[in-house]
């Protein structure tokens, strides 16, 4: 049985998210395709667009056949823990043979040599990095400039400026390289496969081709909301259910939604608990705080705390785990116990019900199919938690939906899985 | 030299208040009026519906000399609380010879007399209060039926139900029993006097006479915002600093204001984290937990929580301490500390400027006119705790304020202290 698993959060499932499977699908021929699905927050420390059951309907209908959710613990976090997250519990199902997923330089081999020495830190790579950490340079910098100058030194250097780019200074392929530094790391028997990304740029702003970041999207649903626009760039059935979810007021959500509850958070915390939060550095705790009290709105916060070092993105992730609880010691406890600690399944089509029943013989982690089955299904406390902080993540996200209704919390006890 | 102290709320200042303010004055004749005032959050556990500075000018132009803050850790407190840190406040000035309250009553006599029940509490009044407590009344009934029974038992009940419920049944005289147990148990030689409540009960929904309830006013003030109506019930100079604060953007707050605030908090908070807020008994943790779960806004949250036993203005208050932190053992470690720590001054007109150098000469703690001040002027620990209380409670109250510029932190530090 071949079972392709690819790690995606579909915010929303664009034109990008379907080339990416049907290529995937052609080249390898799978039984099944899964997707690790981020829930309600996501990589980037925001809140979803919509939330993740309509999320697994977009996702079912567009040719995959089993939603398996990233606990709200691995979902925002940096590329390394999120790919972490993503690829243990691919790890975890037991059946799931490949794993897919873009890049821009598009072929395995460069990226899996940088991969092998990101994971094993050779002493010359890890004094480049510590030096230009030094510098003030972000940790993706740092790691870019490192990295080129280890196989220069090396005397392998056969990449042009433009390829090296590609291959490890883009959004996508950082990720494709926690990827791949996690199979090896893990000692995975799943096989890794690449698609070139298609398109434009991760973050991109352009909207006007047929395929758009999510990011585009993501702000044409909250400023201008040009239906016709976001048409273009979805598949018909994914975007009607984002149209359809957004008119029935089940969005647009996104961290701004939110914004009384996090700077509430911020200017509420002490900085003794914001040093303990995931992420925050020596020091950076005071630069929260009073940036907090100086912002009147979230964006100002943002802009008021980034800086080179301390990018935009990181301080949003840095307040959805101060949100969701997720401070140095939970983080570190998960990954000492090997990461995801079960397979909640939001969603499946029909098709994969014998996917489903291998999944029970095979899994190395309870399966949840029903959420008020936890306390029965979980029986270490530490998956109990780290399941308590999903309903957290939902009980909070529920909070910045515009609808009234669905404000309700416990919607993980009273949604129903998906199937089609 | 004679000075009259008022403990209010001023939220916002109307005829009522200036009734009071000036029956008083006539009576005693003082050289100078100083108001003990809540701050940012009140006595029943609510958002004050504009800022205090704005509250502070309000009073200063109506008769007041001197507005001291009453800080955050007693104002949305319990009668008995709220009275408390109220009266040592007065006390701790060393100048203020009396206080005035309202009471339905009007009179001192059997006041005092209930007064001195409460505070000696007599072993068979204790058992009556225990007895209609465990009878699953609310405090407040509990308490008027075991002063009826113990009054009727001691032969002495001359009063008339409908006196009776004058004197102990109404939220006014609940307060001035409390002011009154207080001058009596900290055996303060400031002297009472009481004034007859004229215009609807405290908490009355009308707004057609002159005098209407600062409730009635608050609700005209969110829901339907007829100025004229408004007007009528307001000094011309409190209303001219009402309407402009909320022409500018300053108000109206409330409660539904911090809502995302509010229930954000309960979700995030475990139930043992709950049940150390003060006023939260055994077991009412669970219940607030669920009940934020099943709603969908603060209204119906409140709804849902309250009980006979658990009123509606307690579970306000419990999210208030929940909000600032006030939990039961810093209540008690303040209480053990002989009440409010500073006296906090918010304004002054100008004729009070011989009483300002009276009272740094009297006052047993220290005075503060400037914030930014309090790290020096503070030297007790549990001093600045209690002076960041209020600051975290201007920092989140705040967020609730409508316009964005106000939305700012740290304004205790930045807004002048108001002089007329």
């Amino acid at each position: 049985m071949t079972v392709l698993g690819i790690i995606a959060e579909y915010n929303p499932f664009h034109n990008g998210h379907m080339h990416h499977i049907k290529q995937s699908q052609e080249l390898l021929k799978p039984d099944y395709t899964v997707v690790v699905m981020s829930g309600h927050f996501t990589q980037r420390g925001e809140a979803a667009i919509v939330d993740k059951w309509e999320r697994t309907e977009m996702a079912l209908r567009n040719g995959i056949d089993l939603v398996i959710e990233l606990p709200a613990a691995y979902s925002s976090q940096t590329a390394e823990l999120f790919a972490y997250g993503g690829i243990q519990l691919l790890n975890h199902t037991g059946v799931v043979t490949h794993v897919s997923f873009g890049s821009e330089v598009g072929e395995l081999e460069p990226l899996s040599m940088v991969a092998r020495v990101l994971a094993d830190e050779p002493v010359q790579f890890k004094s480049l990095l510590r030096k230009y950490l030094e510098q003030g340079l972000s940790f993706p910098q740092a790691r870019y400039r490192a990295i080129t100058e280890y196989f220069s030194g090396c005397g392998w250097s056969n990449l042009a400026e433009a390829q090296w780019a590609k291959v490890i200074g883009s959004s996508n392929s950082i990720l494709a390289l926690e990827y791949l530094k996690t199979l090896y790391r893990t000692k995975s028997n799943i096989q890794p496969l690449t698609i070139p990304r298609v398109g434009p740029a991760y973050s991109s702003a352009d909207i006007n081709g047929r395929i758009s970041s999510a990011t585009a999207i993501r702000n044409e649903l909250v400023n201008r909301m040009r239906w016709d626009t976001i048409a273009r760039t979805m598949p018909p059935s994914s975007f009607e259910i984002l149209k359809s979810a957004i008119l029935s007021g089940k969005g647009p959500v996104t961290n701004r939604s939110l914004e009384q509850l996090l700077l509430g958070l911020v200017r509420r915390a002490p900085s003794q608990e914001i040093k303990d939060w995931m992420d925050v550095d020596e020091g950076l705790e005071n630069r929260i705080k009073e940036c907090a009290q100086r912002a009147t709105n979230l964006d100002e916060f943002l802009m008021l705390t980034k800086t080179k070092r301390y990018v935009y993105t990181r301080i949003q992730r840095i307040l959805i785990h101060g949100l969701l609880g997720l401070n140095k010691g939970k983080i570190e406890f998960f990954r000492n116990a090997g990461g995801p600690q079960y397979i909640r399944i939001l969603g499946f089509s029909k098709k994969a019900i014998p996917l489903l029943k291998q999944l029970k013989q095979s899994a190395r982690v309870p399966i949840i199919t029903k959420a008020a089955q936890y306390n029965k299904k979980l029986e270490s406390p530490i998956a109990r938690e780290m399941f308590m902080i999903d309903v957290l993540a939902t009980n909070l996200y529920c909070l910045g939906i515009p609808g009234d209704k669905y404000k309700k919390g416990n919607r993980d006890f009273t949604e129903r899985i998906r199937i089609i």
